[in-house]
């Protein structure tokens, strides 16, 4: 078995989770290099691993850099995904930088992984609100078409870095704390005071109806990502989309309300029929049996619930799809693409 | 100025709050009497009542009786409502029992106080989601009518009843307790093995797309809800309603991403001129400031902002709906009809 020299660049969430998804598929890593701004030692599921500072040379002999994409700002992939490829590299995106650019697969190999042979160097790796939706809808999209999907998502802090779940676990402290002799009728659940480092107000027992920076028509930029690439991974944007992306006090897995329309005439059954023949979709006919955050998180499928029609509109649903935002939003999306590319090389 | 003699019944969460308006507001109180199953004195914001255990007598010489309806289960109003109106006095319940029946007014004063004459004894007060969203639209609806609404409610817990808050808050304190020597990265959010006695599964740093039972179309009764109960309130069922119904770790305030289509033919400034000019609406234009849970809790107003208008479909909008859910979801529209019933009387 042919094995690959591979680079992780960035250890935060995103990264580690790239690193524990290699170890738990069995890549076939010939060489493992893992990169950040500066060098240490970390450790993911036990096992230790060497972080190097990343320089130009740092991709001699890599054949492809995993790019975890930054937290907050911009600025590893654009710094560094140019020499990565003249060294030869293939380079796997996960930040936002290169997303929309024409020459740049946008790719989630459950949808479109016959675009990854398009590549010049450079693929990118989808927003997780993103993945997690157009897996939850491409049998149908193949099928039926889409014509309007309204979605309105439930997002886990980590999406927003380490540093949020620091923020979210260190708000939670603070209220039991100051809270710890009174009964729970009385509790303040605001913090007095207080602003947080991440999020334009305190997460924990609150929700945050902002998800990124206001653009155009006032929409957050998650909010537009979810329009744009989606519009670019079916290769359709005649589909109308619009959602509202909204912060939730959960570590792990977004959860996403989405309601769609087709564009063919369309039963409930052969709705069922397309979510049961999914790939990467774990369906539950339910109703009684639904899927919450903290029974995927660390798992890797895009866990699909709650199907009802709506009786006054034809050929319109919802589903309820919930899927753990750093593995089959992120890291693990990024680890299939590899996957994916090995398998044409 | 007349004085009018009240009974509130049930000291849950609702019936609490029913005390703290009708103190706050000044309502102009004779007699006040507080019942509920068993006998007790209660405090709320320092004030001492005195509960006693309601009987087909309780209700003799009352004029207003303010029922806070049941926590889970049906009862109150059912068991004693008759009892109420043949001893003279008007009944406004809270509980779901009499919402739907032909000969009871539903109302949201802003909305349709003109209603409240038709009664025959007993007024019922909405479920707080439809309350809050109708609150939202309601003068859109009168100037535009509406052809659709497509709703994704973010639900407190305090939805659920006193003990919900117990449950998340007793959670809340067990996480960070066996955890505390943890840092954010290898904390454990699922508690293992644990069954909660209110929610379908543990609730704190989750989400439950389930909110009441499942029934027609495999729709929840808290999302059926939202549909017959608007179309109710607004005397109109051609709109075309259909929801999401959440509950998410928050103690207090609902959330609601709220997607509509009007019938006529609209603008942003149009919509944004009507919501200013709404009755009961406090209106942010933003995009940067906005509402969120933690603000709006023990506040009387339904905070709408994030107004957007879908780039895609004609007359169709997106607005964040926040209010507190046992204020104006509950107790301070139940205190709000009975104002409205004594400037009739």
């Amino acid at each position: 078995m042919k094995r690959y020299n591979l680079a992780v660049i960035g250890v935060g969430a995103v990264g580690r989770e790239i690193l524990r998804c290699l170890r738990q598929r069995n890549f076939p890593i010939g060489n493992l290099k893992v990169f950040a701004r500066t060098s240490r030692d970390i450790q993911v599921d036990k096992e230790v691993f060497k972080v190097e500072t990343i320089t130009p040379e740092s991709f001699q002999g890599i054949d492809i850099a995993l790019f975890a994409g930054t937290e907050g700002e911009k600025g590893a992939g654009l710094q560094w995904a140019e020499a990565a490829v003249n060294s030869g590299a293939v380079v796997v995106d996960n930040g936002a930088d290169f997303r929309l650019r024409e020459d740049v697969p946008l790719i989630v190999p459950e949808v479109n992984r016959e675009k990854i042979s398009e590549h010049k160097g450079i693929i990118a790796n989808p927003n997780c609100t993103t993945i997690q939706m157009v897996v939850s809808l491409s049998q149908i999209y193949k099928r039926f078409g889409l014509e309007q999907i309204i979605l309105t998502s439930f997002q886990a802090v980590s999406g927003a870095g380490r540093t949020a779940c620091k923020v979210l676990w260190e708000e939670t402290k603070r209220i039991v704390e100051e809270n710890k002799d009174l009964d729970y009728l009385s509790i303040n659940k605001k913090i007095k005071g207080y602003q947080s480092e991440v999020f334009p107000s305190q997460i924990v027992f609150n929700v945050i109806c902002q998800i990124g920076s206001f653009k155009e028509d006032d929409f957050t930029t998650e909010e537009i990502k979810t329009v744009k690439e989606t519009h670019k991974i079916f290769d359709d944007d005649s589909i109308k989309i619009t959602s509202t992306c909204v912060r939730v006090p959960v570590f792990t897995s977004h959860s996403e309300a989405i309601y769609f329309r087709t564009r063919k005439k369309v039963s409930l059954e052969e709705i069922k029929e397309a979510l049961k023949e999914s790939e990467g979709v774990v369906y539950e006919e339910g109703p009684q049996k639904f899927f919450s955050p903290v029974d995927c998180e660390g798992k890797d499928g895009v866990f699909v619930s709650r199907l009802r029609k709506d009786p006054f509109n034809e050929n319109s649903f919802w589903v309820w799809s919930v899927s753990d935002n750093l593995r089959k939003g992120a890291a693990l999306n990024a680890v299939q693409i590899a996957e994916s590319l090995v398998s044409l090389l």
